[in-house]
């Protein structure tokens, strides 16, 4: 068995052409892993303080896990990172697919861009070495239209493309990044960095074995894990994630109408079930991996209101939520339509639903006119206004224009009244779960390293009953969901730790792997004599890097705050007039900071957490006022010195 | 498999002889594990703070843990806690033999004892029952005399007997207790906290076979770890922990005349080798295990200066250090008659020897007289002399009774000139291993729950090269011996939460279990889906209580020093002149503070980590000085209370 890990990771400079190669030690990929753990790596050492996301200065780093590409189920995951366009802070994204593993075989861990091409290109990626491409030829044309051009100009239907698409080329803030063009880097504008440096896509090929240190214990445990997905995964085959629609509607967690409702009377006509019955045509799959939980809708030409094109798959849970139930919107035809173009486009549906959602609310609240809207009803329910307003946004027309900004830029723009209406932490909008249902989710939400995001954060239903799974994170007791005691913020810390690390090392959560068959997994790839101590440590080391770097772009406490609409009622349903306290959503805050070694008030890591984690250099980068204002482990300033300045300037984007 | 371990704690009430049982459910042993974690528990939640270590409100605690007991190699070991009478804080030493799965065998897994009887008895534990019975015949009688004689009055030879011995009886504040007379549980005066009880002995034995969630794993397990044992283990098989004499000698890190020097010019006299090619006439072992590192000397009557009796075993490497190279001894019988007293009359040879080299130096300074020492030549390298101090400690005779209470207090009454020569910290004599050699191992003196300790604590050494073994715990780097950064302090934390994780589980440090073979034993034994990460969990945890319970009694940072001998050039070899920078030993402190979650400057454990711990109640155990002076996640006290009081009374027992 051969032991370590060693890859390479490729250097883009789209601005001088230059095309340089780096190869870090085992110890490097030991303490990152890949993915998330080695974004925050890049970003936060190679990236200067208050760069715009959308200027030259911004990296746009594709990473690999050292678990990507392993011939296992779940292995077909990377990551995308960047500093963030939409929240102005770390962000990252993750997908699964083909993309990732064919990176991997055209011999690359990462890939790390930086600077501007003079004109669109693509960057060409395969057996080693990298070519920039011209791509003046694909702006402007939808991803299956690019993919399949690409394929052809290079001669090979076995390339795999990530690309932005046109919604990316506007630099929508939520422009997404897709690969096989169903597969989505969805969360944090990753799209809009890479359009913003006229890389319109980059195409990988390559046929490098995957190399485990332990091949036979890979392969008995992919066996294994096919029997058991043969046997138990039934269920998630059969709707994959759309399954929540119904569950969460039926807890009266599904968000409705702008997250006014949490129950929508719509919900049966667009649930998973429905979906199965109705519009689905096939279940696809990432790399590897028998479970299936990709749909695949169809609506041919002619037989529905709107034609839905297969090519780009079929929504998840949550897209039906987004650009349904949120939007009031209960037409199954529409939703998926919708679902196509944010895949033509290439834009994060979540964002997209929520954008339109605050926009139809504000409507109705008549902060926006038929003026505004260019003629359009844009009432909760009317989908075809809603259909017609991912077209906008994509291509950045009229209203959408302004919506392409974000909800947190827009609600700035449409004044006072319209700031209620935008659901967003740190400007980044709420995915499609309920904060006043799952109460621990929703101070994850707010302490999150990208804004909003539900990749890295608790279950709250999980530890309810089923606390099997979660014992070897020392998590021995169950908690009710609108828990946020103590043991929910300490359950929250322990299972995002542990997030962030599934998130580094491409690996999908939706595998039945238990954490310790991901500890042996590790093992059998890397050879490494690893453990779930290690592994939880790289990923709050993820976790720590991705914060200093937060704080070094201006992230106060204050603005980890969830937006005051939680704290009121919900409108509807079996959990009807239900609140987040504000009190204790602020406490379970400063609760998790402490747990992480973070200032209870500021959220500035220590130097001592920094230094536990080996990682002692990123409190250089921790900007002088926070230093001394923030830490539990300050020493007093010298004499004469005393406090002064402000530190880096807040990060305005 | 079966899931999940339930055991049986009996609690015994001296004062009023009643008996019962306990039965904590699965979840509380998931948590304690036993041993140190089970002990930190009981104490912090049972005892009353300020209480007199030596009066009856102390908890006299006998605690197997998890693994004791298993079929495997390693698994012989038991912990034994209380109150300490020598540093006034929280107390427990561990020990191997056959008492501890014995104890299980009998029906309990742990014994908690207070009150204290009225004439002496001993405690018969047997087949789930037990039974307080009159001792008035075993007091004044040595260890191996008592244990027969409750051997035969009991009728079963197959009894195993822990005792505290006639030092025990007088209360030296280092009295020790032993099991099978040859194995100790060595520190922090476990034996005066049992002789003040008036608790000779307990003795056990059962028929209840130890039943193991999967007892094929374990079969396997202990099948391949034999095979490593004969393979590998010859070294330590044929020297036990008695040839590390040489190896620090050779590198000038061993302990010589009350630490004033590092390299011992009679080392080759009293070393493992001299001892194995003269005294030793048998290799023991503890239950379960085919490494037999204990070692039996025996010096026939008339044959020698001194008659050694094998029925005491032999000197393991800390008694050939302490009661030869400390004292100035190369004269091996003098040190194993020395080492045949300590264990007959119970005392731990460690706190003997540093006392009687502290005499001997102040012997030398003319601190102490020969009216002092009755007429006894008591300079360093008098062989005679140190066996007979050995005598007089044990019963506290002349300068003996003095001795008896330690170094740090016998100093106190010598004077100002003395106190640079005890050689303690928190008032606990310091074990045989060099800080001016092993840096980190120092600071660990410093910030152990008990006051000096080398069995949680790092091995510098270890770091140096060999890494491999610690890489489960993120440790991926090698270090110095001589390194007080933040990278060595991290290794220091790391290790040392393992650390209380096996002296918690009951297994043995000196069997090649690795990291991820430790967590496969538990599964194996316990039926728990457990790993790495929730047992380093479980060792924090035992260190926070334990810390809780020290600052409770008083405890403040600065008592977290080293005595400051180490801070000046050590006498002699190769690295003669070598310092600990007591800049960098605070520094490194601090460090250890901080990264354990405890306020850097007063080390209390601040509520985040006690509630990240799952161990939120203790906090009510802070006292509210120390809660409002330390806390780095403190809150300002309500308006018009303010400061006040200086919380629990400074623990002077």
């Amino acid at each position: 068995m051969s032991n370590g890990y060693c890859g390479r990771i490729l250097r883009i400079d789209l601005t001088s052409g230059r095309i340089s190669v780096e190869t870090p030690d085992d110890a490097f990929y030991r303490a990152a892993l890949g993915g998330r753990g080695l974004i925050a790596h890049y970003l936060l050492k190679d990236l200067a303080p208050g760069i715009d996301p959308l200027g030259p200065d911004n990296e746009f780093i594709l990473a690999t896990g050292v678990l990507t590409g392993a011939p296992v189920a779940g292995s077909g995951r990377s990551s995308i990172g960047a500093k963030s366009p939409l929240s102005g802070g770390y962000g990252d994204a993750e997908a699964g697919g083909y993309f990732g593993p064919e990176l991997k075989r055209a011999g690359f861990d990462a890939v790390v861009i930086r600077g501007r091409a003079e004109r669109p290109v693509y960057l060409w990626v395969h057996d080693g070495s990298a070519e920039i491409r011209d791509a003046s030829h694909l702006w402007g044309r939808k991803a299956h239209d690019v993919q399949e051009a690409i394929r052809a100009e290079l001669g090979d239907r076995g390339i795999r493309v990530a690309q932005c698409g046109p919604a990316g080329e506007k630099k929508v803030r939520f422009a997404c990044v897709s690969n096989d063009v169903t597969h989505f880097y969805g969360r944090g504008g990753m799209g809009a960095v890479m359009g913003s440096k006229n890389l319109r896509a980059v195409a990988a090929r390559g046929g490098a074995a995957y190399e485990p240190a332990d091949p036979e214990r890979l392969k008995e445990m992919a066996r294994a894990m096919s029997r058991q997905i043969a046997e138990n995964e039934r269920g998630f085959t059969d709707l994959g994630t759309t399954g929540i629609v119904a569950s969460l509607n039926a807890a009266g967690g599904l968000p409705t109408r702008n997250f006014r409702d949490g129950s929508f009377e719509g919900a049966a006509k667009i649930d998973g079930t429905t979906l199965r019955d109705t519009l689905l045509v096939g279940r696809e799959t990432c790399y590897a991996c028998a479970v299936r939980c990709k749909r695949v809708v169809e609506v041919k030409e002619g037989r529905g209101r709107y034609a839905v094109d297969p090519h780009y798959g079929g929504p998840e849970y949550e897209t039906l939520a987004a650009l349904g139930s949120l939007c009031g919107v209960d037409d199954l035809e529409a939703v998926c339509k919708a679902n196509e173009l944010c895949a033509a486009y290439v834009l994060d549906t979540i964002s997209t639903g929520v954008a339109i959602a605050f926009a139809m609310e504000s409507y109705e609240k008549g902060l926006l006119t038929k003026e505004d809207t260019d003629g359009l009803d844009l009432r909760f329910g009317n989908a075809e206004a809603m259909v017609e307003m991912v077209e906008r946004i994509a291509n950045r027309r009229g209203l959408g224009d302004l919506l392409a900004e974000g909800v947190a830029r827009a609600a700035e723009e449409l004044g006072p009244r319209a700031r209620p209406l935008a659901m967003h932490v740190r400007r980044q909008e709420i995915p499609m779960h309920e904060p006043r249902l799952k109460m621990g989710l929703g101070v994850g939400y707010t302490v999150s390293p990208t804004g909003a995001d539900h990749c890295h954060n608790i279950h709250d239903t999980m530890f309810v009953k089923r606390v099997d799974a979660v014992k070897p994170l020392g998590i021995l007791e169950t908690m009710p969901v609108d828990d946020l005691s103590p043991r929910k913020i300490r359950a929250l810390k322990r299972f995002t730790d542990l997030r962030h690390t599934i998130n580094s090392l491409g690996l999908c959560q939706f595998v039945g792997w238990d954490y310790n068959q991901q500890v042996e997994l590790v093992r059998a790839a890397t050879g490494w004599n690893t453990s779930l101590l290690e592994l939880s440590l790289a990923g709050e080391r993820a976790a720590n890097l991705a914060r200093v770097f937060n704080v070094r772009e201006g992230l106060r406490a204050e603005d980890d705050r969830l937006p005051k609409r939680f704290f009121e009622g919900l409108g509807n349903g079996p959990i009807a007039g239900t609140k987040v306290n504000p009190r204790l959503a602020e406490e379970g805050k400063g609760e998790y900071y402490a747990m992480m070694g973070w200032d209870r008030t500021s959220g500035v890591p220590s130097r001592a957490k920094l230094a536990e984690l080996g990682i002692e250099w990123a409190a250089a980068h921790l900007p002088r006022e926070a230093a001394e204002r923030g830490h539990p482990d300050r020493r007093p300033a010298p004499a004469g010195k005393g406090r002064r300045g402000t530190g880096a300037p807040r990060g305005k984007p």
